[in-house]
């Protein structure tokens, strides 16, 4: 993956959820929690290189937020990145440090991600986040995000002669996930009745198949592997990196139903990381709608098209399955304050995998996966990590 | 620097103005030229990473410009990643790219910056730029970024004890530079008398004094050096990066007419470069304003505080001067597609080292330099540059 090894030797989030906190306060805190969740704690001065995931602009009038993070996190003068790749700014801006890193040509580097999504009017906001899907053939003639989603929702079922249970079940689980997650937006679990029986949002989805809007931010510190043991004994490994992009329009792609991005992200992860699918121990996966976990399983590599359902149906990707999916909660549940998402799969991977996640611990993890897309699947980052 | 040497080997450029395009039509003539700039042109699947340098949003309804670059460029798959960090967002991509190469994690990379600004309506486009400058202290006090420049400026003079003879001398300088740059927003020369007596924008700087709003895009291909030799008999190499940060808002500074973020910049990318000031045969400064020129070369070691005035009047700064500073026309004439501008300035630079830039010829340039500003010094990006 480089001539490094590059680690993630601290981690900070703040709620997810509405919050009365700007973006500013969002960052000093995620990136506060960060710095206090090292065991030997570094100082601040010997950070080299800041990379900060936002869609930015629309929650706040604040532009340059790379000069903000760097003012936020104490350490003005230092090389700070904005990325901004739609939802998958995260993914992308977690991949830009662990390059950082394992090209040495950086040892400590600090990735932050936030969105202030819940002081913007709903018409500004409809546009705010409909322009990362696309303008001209999409958004203009009508067509949002859940749309989109409702879309390849009803192709999927109807391809595979399906009803909407197992999109349901994506919700009862990642609902009863965010109920054990202290940091979630949503902390209730729901019956698949409930799920069923809610308003439709865009056909077939409902109103609990779509992940929330949220204010929220993450961080983690990621270190080269000889400087790594100085911070921690327990570092979690980046292994593999991927990512990959699409076009933008889904009417541009051979099939509505199989993102090629998270394909052909998956597969450069592996290949750099050098294990398989069947090493790991569970997957945060983008379910931005509950259709999106499952084409994601089928994508990544965890299920054959058409299985994710069953899969899923059978309990198999449950906290205590075979394949714990999302065991934070996901996007649907802990919420997706969009910068920010990517961050906090990394934050989610850096608990489990030290045995710190508490009531939601998948038990003996081991070795991880992360999977954010930005647009409806115009553009993704996989990576994969391990632990010892 | 790295492991590896980074070398452009092609390199494409719009005409910067008030044009017809859209940004994809934009993007797409800019990476076109790049591609056939190439003395030995690779495939467009040889292309394995991409970043895209663009403010976006104001001038064009499309968002996930990542992937619109994927589409526009003929390389969807590629990971592509959008780097904004205000008008310095092509300073940082190149970096990034220059930084991709020389880690080894990837052998061809194309960067492309653009910007459609004229089709913004004026009240949109002050949001949408003045953001990029502090909000809490300077916008919503009706601060613009003209307004902070004047601020300097009169400072600056005020401190040294000047008139407004060397701001206008910059901006006659680079109208002559602009005028023989065919990719030039202004192709007309100014003489003195017209820019002092020209209706004042923010005092002490006149219309003059300010670079216009322009559209248009720039491309280069950066290669890992083992490879760059399959691509051209004559690479430019990127020698050595440097970027940094400082707060967002001018008060938080200790001084007003000095950028911390462009000293440490250039200090850096000296250091890695391993060779030093004197060696560099012309400099890309970021001249957004006439002022800006003059702080630059201070800051970045070209001449001592204050004396950047008797420099630039003494005519050492002209492209047959001792220190030629933008020979294209810099900002000032040759236009400010924001994310563009980075990158342009590195396609003057492969220009220039190759002994291709015409009318605007550098007699015997064998090092250059080139500057790049987010906001009002919140963020800088300056690399050094050879060839042979």
């Amino acid at each position: 993956m480089g001539v490094h090894r590059a680690a993630i030797v601290g981690a900070g989030h703040t709620r997810f959820g509405v919050l009365e906190e700007g973006p500013r306060a969002l960052l000093r805190a995620a990136v506060g929690a960060a710095f206090e969740s090292v065991d030997r704690a570094p100082e601040r001065s010997s950070v080299d290189e800041i990379f900060l995931a936002t869609l930015g602009f629309g929650g706040w009038q604040i532009g340059n937020s790379a000069s903000v993070l760097a003012e936020e996190s104490g350490c003005v003068g230092v090389p700070v990145t904005r990325v901004e790749n739609a939802c998958a700014s995260g993914g992308f801006a977690l991949r830009a440090a662990a390059r950082a890193v394992s090209s040495g040509s950086a040892e400590l580097v600090l990735v932050a991600g936030v969105e202030k999504m819940t002081d913007v009017s709903n018409a500004r906001r409809r546009y705010w986040l409909g322009v990362s899907g696309d303008t001209e053939w999409e958004r203009l003639a009508g067509l949002t995000f859940a749309g989109v989603y409702g879309l390849i929702a009803s192709r999927y079922l109807s391809e595979h002669r399906l009803g909407r249970e197992a999109l349901a079940e994506v919700a009862v689980k990642n609902h009863e996930a965010g109920a054990l997650n202290p940091n979630a937006h949503f902390r209730k679990a729901v019956r698949t009745d409930q799920v069923l029986g809610a308003p439709r949002v865009a056909d077939p989805l409902g109103l609990y198949d779509c992940c929330p809007v949220s204010d929220g931010a993450a961080a983690i510190l990621v270190a080269r592997a000889d400087v790594a043991r100085r911070f921690t004994d327990t570092p979690v490994w980046v292994d593999g990196l991927g990512a990959s992009s699409d076009y933008l329009a889904v009417q541009e792609r051979p099939d509505l139903v199989r993102f090629a991005a998270t394909r052909r992200a998956a597969d450069a992860a592996f290949a750099s990381a050098g294990f398989d699918r069947s090493k790991v121990s569970f997957a945060l996966v983008h379910d931005c709608f509950t259709i999106a976990e499952l084409l994601a399983l089928e994508d990544l590599g965890f299920a054959a098209p058409g299985e994710a359902p069953r899969l899923t149906l059978a309990h198999e990707t449950r906290r205590t399955g075979r394949l714990p999916v999302n065991p934070d909660g996901g996007l649907k549940a802990k919420g997706h304050p969009i910068g920010a998402t990517g961050v906090s799969q990394a934050y989610e991977v850096f608990a489990q995998l030290r045995g710190q996640a508490g009531a939601r611990q998948v038990p003996g993890a081991s070795h991880a996966l992360t999977h954010n897309v930005g647009g409806a699947g115009a553009t993704a980052a996989v990576t994969v990590f391990s632990v010892g």
